[in-house]
């Protein structure tokens, strides 16, 4: 085969995702598997969502990739206007929009590093430079040296806020302060896939902070709280001029109708978000006490995924439990060798965690 | 707003879709409207995929973006290794596969013009050159111009087989003599998207040329014939190690566990397929008659859609149409200003195109 890709397309490693649950199942010989890997939510969907599912669709009809109905709920919901709003197929989706419409050859994105493993994959295959910056050994984002390593060339600045995989938040005031240094040709991402469970009361509220800052970007998604990972949508929120020029690189008919009216019904029922965020709190508290009484360093989560330094290799924890069913992440892909990733799973699920984690890590 | 976007982002011009149903409904205060204008399947999915779709599925948890299960059913299904296959939200993200791993500025694509727009969209993002060939006045691909047309820097050539928008056919011969004098360091991919419409015995079988020719590469879909269109999920089958380059450039949750599995019963059912082969050719050669009797030219479609020359400006044909519940495409924006084309619908449907174009057309 003589054909050859572009230059950048060596350097790429592929996203190593969560352990499918059939394939461990087979694997292993199990009947019973428990996935907390992927940070879903264990309590799955609002009962609107899943009525919606249920009814018949228009399935042979071409999704409107305008998104026009939930673009109107989330303009309610969040009080943006609806030319505010970019939708993706996932807030991945934007991401690689936001690539693949700044970066190239010349440029660069500077990010935080352990962080989201999407910013730097698509940006790398722009061919655009990227400058990664250490977090803290506590796991937070270092926004000093973030600002310092900005230079001409810089495109883009990703703020993972709470940061995946630490869980860690910024608060409103570094933020602010961050923003207020960055320069405003530079656009600063600020990815809050986490945000409906954040508990902390300093935690920024980006929303009016867009009417100061011209360059700020929102990342939101729908895969997370409100349980619909798998229809894949997400969105950005930002300056409507912005919005416009980014608009032309989304693809005609990138999210489907199946998602877009199941957030519609997602968005409303707000009480499903305070309850799951509730039972979240309460096993993100009993699985950090256990971690901690064990003498475990926690990073400080606001999310519904713990990663905990166990100081020894990641994988052989994971391939422990992989074979007692329960799926989780290792920090070796992750960029913290010696820990592993939890996602919270219900208070069941987590309790079946509690004892196989006893039983492996002796 | 201080942010500028890449050079190329300049050059776009937004894909303009068919009209949604309910837009066009409010616009002009209809209760129905009938679109026949993206080409979709108007007779819907087959039973079991609404069986499918009606049962409950776990909307919170990502879907195997390896897309195993409907990996296996398609390599079975066209006897290819699995390991040849690539699946994409449509045969659409692809298409953006291919470009963003194989062009950039200094490189070039050569396709027919007017074809399928998103090679051309894709190709311009990436900052390649576009080199289009017109198509000859009877709509077909003008197979020795493209291939006069390919140089050193030439990376992909995209041969639209039935073309959309004109639905005319490459025959076997054409395609194996094409094949035979394109460079082997150049990818030639033969999108086939409206494959299973095709009546022509002399179409090319495509998938045992796969063993002759290392750089050809098929795109299908599932959003014509099989109906889920909604859904998104198309795929291209080429050389397994091809596909394994390319592999890393597909976002780790592209495809949907609904649209995978609702492929797999479409698949399964193929009695519906051959039952709407045979209603989509009933009323192709109903239609051609009837816009032939009035001394039009229709282009020699193989697909679920007719190019029709009316010689008069296609958006004035359109815009009448519409405000009588009828959505069809103008040939404007598809190159062809004085042409319609017409999405086949039902038999019902298209009594009710015919009845609202007579009355237009005066």
């Amino acid at each position: 085969m003589k054909i050859t890709l572009k230059q950048s397309m060596n350097e790429l490693t592929p996203y190593e995702p969560g352990r499918p649950i059939e394939a461990v199942k087979e694997q292993y010989g199990l009947t019973e598997v428990i996935k907390l890997a992927s940070n879903e939510n264990p309590y799955g969907v609002s009962e609107k969502v899943s009525e919606f599912l249920a009814a018949p669709k228009m399935t042979q009809i071409y999704p409107d990739g305008h998104a026009a109905t939930i673009r109107k709920a989330v303009s309610e919901h969040l009080q943006v206007d609806e030319d505010q709003l970019l939708f993706g197929a996932g807030s991945d989706e934007v991401i690689l929009f936001l690539c693949r419409a700044m970066l190239g050859p010349g440029t660069n994105s500077v990010m935080a590093t352990p962080s989201f493993s999407q910013y730097k994959h698509n940006a790398t295959v722009e061919g655009s430079e990227v400058i990664e910056v250490p977090v803290t050994a506590e796991g937070d984002h270092d926004l000093e040296r973030m600002l310092a390593a900005i230079n001409e060339e810089t495109r883009i600045v990703w703020v993972c806020n709470p940061n995946n995989p630490t869980g860690n938040y910024i608060n409103d005031e570094e933020f602010v302060s961050f923003l207020e240094r960055v320069p405003e040709n530079v656009l600063v991402v600020s990815d809050e896939a986490y945000l409906e469970y954040v508990e902390a009361s300093d935690y920024p509220s980006t929303l009016p902070l867009l009417d100061r800052f011209s360059n700020l970007l929102l990342l939101r998604t729908f895969s997370k709280m409100y349980g619909l990972a798998n229809l894949r949508l997400g969105f950005a929120v930002g300056q409507a001029d912005f919005i416009r020029q980014v608009e032309p690189i989304r693809p005609p008919f990138n999210t489907t109708t199946f998602a877009q009216e199941a957030a519609i019904r997602a968005l409303s029922d707000q009480a499903f978000v305070q309850s799951c965020f509730e039972k979240n709190k309460v096993e993100r508290d009993r699985l950090r006490t256990f971690f901690e009484d064990k003498g475990y360093y926690v990073f400080p989560s606001q999310t519904n995924f713990l990663l905990v330094d166990l100081k020894k290799n990641g994988n052989d924890v994971f391939q422990a439990l992989m074979q007692k069913g329960i799926i989780i992440r290792s920090g070796v892909p992750l960029g913290f060798p010696s820990c592993i990733r939890v996602s919270l799973g219900t208070k069941e699920e987590n309790d079946q965690f509690i004892s196989a984690f006893e039983d492996v890590i002796v």
